[in-house]
C-alpha cells in the first residue's frame, strides 16, 4: 500500500517521501517524524528544543533545522519573534467567490482586519486602462491594504477603480473597511461576474516586510477583474495571501 | 506613481520592491534589472554568463546567483541540465473547470502527455472512504501519472476511484490516456459538480524527483472531489502542478 503524500501517517513514516531509488533523505525522514509529533502536541503547543528533537529523530542539528524550516514554510509550525516555535493552527479556508475577504474570514469565525498602506490617485498604465476600459493615463483610485485575520497579518491587497466612475470614493469610503460592502450598500453597485487568475509566487522584499513574512514563503497570488451584470468593469484587484496560512476552495459545475 | 509589484518596468526599476524604509536589497535590484533583460532577450534565449551579468548589474557573483535562483523558482528562467540557463516561455493557463488536463493543455496549442507511475488497487483509508462513500478498507483503484506538456514534465496526478463502482477500469482503460474521456465516452459517466481546494506546497523529495523539479520550487496543489449529476462520488484527485509553469483561471458568477 502506498500513502497519499499529502497525508502522512505516524505508523507509516516514510513511504510517502521515498524517491523511486529507495534512498530517503535524512531531513525528510526527520520531517515525517516531526509531523507525527505535531499532531500529538496540538495547535499552539511549543516545539521541544532543537537538541531534544535532533536526538529524538537521530539526526544532526543541521539536518533537523532543514526539516523544521520546511515545516515553517509549509505553515505547520509558526516561528514567533523572540520566543519559541509553536504548532500552527489549520489553514484558513477562503472561497473563490464574488464575496469579500471580510465575509470569507468571518464565515470561519475569525475577525477580519485591514491596515491601510496606500490610498492614492494615479494614472492608469496601458494594461490597467484596458482592463477597466479607460484611456491610458486616466486616473484610477488605488487602495493598498494589509489583510489580517484575528490580528495576524496574512495578506496584501491592491484594488484599482476608475476615478471617473467612482469620483467620491476617496471622500466617502473608510479605507480600513470592506470595499465590497461600501460598493454594494452605499453605491448600489452589483457584481455580475469576475475572472480570477491564481498563481504561486515569492513575495518581493517590500511585500514580505509589509506582511511580516519570510521572503522564501510561497505566496498565493490572485488577480481578479470584476464586472457589473451589464458588463461594466468595476475593479481590478491583486491579492497576495500567505501560502502557509490559506487554502482556497471553489465549487465547479458542469 | 507606484508600480504594481507584479508588473516590473524597465524604466522604473526598483520602486516595486522597496521596503518602506527605503533600502533596496542588492539582489533585488539585480533581479529587477535581469527581468528587463529577459524581456529584451525573449523566450528561449540563453542568459549571458554569470560574470558578464554580475558586471552589468554591478553586484558580486554570489548576489547575482541569488537573483537568478529566484527567477528560476518563479519560472522566468529555466536551468537546463548540462547547458545554459534560458529565458522561460509564458506560464501555461489552465482552467479550474470540470474538464480534463488534456483538454486544458490542448486549448493552448500544446501537446498533453502522461507517464504512468502507479496503477494499483488498494484499500481506502478512512478519509478517502468517506469522500467516495465507501466503507474503510474497501478497494479503490489508484492511478498515479506524471503530467507533461510538449514533452516537459509539469505535474503529478493521483486519481482514486471506487473499484466496486468501476470494476473493469483496470482492464479497459489505457492509463496513459485521458481518464475523463474514458469515463464520458466509454462508461457514459457524467459529471455534475466538484469541490476543488487550492494550496501552495513544497514537493516531497519523491515528487520532486518524479516531476524533475527542484524541491524548493513552490507547487500548486489541487484536491478535487467530483460527483455525478445524481450526487454520486466519481473520483478524488490530488494534482500537483509546477508553480513556475502554471497559472489557473476561473470565472466567478454572482
Amino acid at each position: 500500500m502506498r500513502i497519499d503524500p499529502g497525508q502522512h501517517r505516524a505508523d507509516q513514516p516514510v513511504r510517502a517521501g521515498i524517491p523511486e531509488h529507495g534512498r530517503i533523505p535524512r531531513y525528510y525522514a526527520a520531517k515525517i517524524e516531526l509531523l507525527a509529533l505535531l499532531d500529538e502536541l496540538g495547535e499552539g503547543a511549543p516545539l521541544p528544543s532543537e537538541r531534544e528533537l535532533a536526538e529524538r529523530c537521530g539526526v544532526s542539528r543541521v539536518t533537523l533545522r532543514q526539516a523544521v524550516t520546511e515545516l515553517v514554510l509549509e505553515g505547520r509550525l509558526i516561528r514567533r519573534h523572540g520566543s519559541r516555535t509553536v504548532v500552527a493552527p489549520p489553514k484558513l479556508l477562503q472561497p473563490l467567490a464574488l464575496t469579500s475577504y471580510t465575509e470569507g474570514v468571518r464565515a470561519q469565525g475569525r475577525e477580519p482586519g485591514r491596515i491601510v498602506v496606500t490610498v492614492e490617485t494615479r494614472p492608469a498604465d496601458a494594461r490597467l486602462a484596458a482592463d477597466l476600459r479607460l484611456e491610458p493615463g486616466e486616473d484610477v483610485v488605488h487602495l493598498e491594504r494589509v489583510l489580517q485575520a484575528d490580528g495576524e497579518r496574512v495578506g496584501l491587497e491592491s484594488s484599482y477603480l476608475s476615478k471617473a466612475r467612482f469620483p467620491r470614493l476617496l471622500d466617502d469610503f473608510d479605507p480600513a473597511g470592506s470595499l465590497y460592502a461600501f460598493l454594494h450598500e452605499e453605491l448600489d453597485v452589483r457584481f455580475g461576474e469576475a475572472e480570477e487568475r491564481i498563481e504561486t509566487v515569492l513575495a518581493t522584499p517590500r511585500e514580505a516586510l509589509l506582511i511580516g513574512t519570510n521572503p522564501a514563503t510561497p505566496m498565493i497570488l490572485l488577480h481578479r477583474l470584476t464586472w457589473t451584470p451589464d458588463g461594466e468593469p468595476v475593479e481590478r484587484v491583486r491579492s497576495l495571501f500567505r501560502g502557509d496560512r490559506f487554502t482556497f476552495v471553489t465549487h465547479l459545475h458542469s
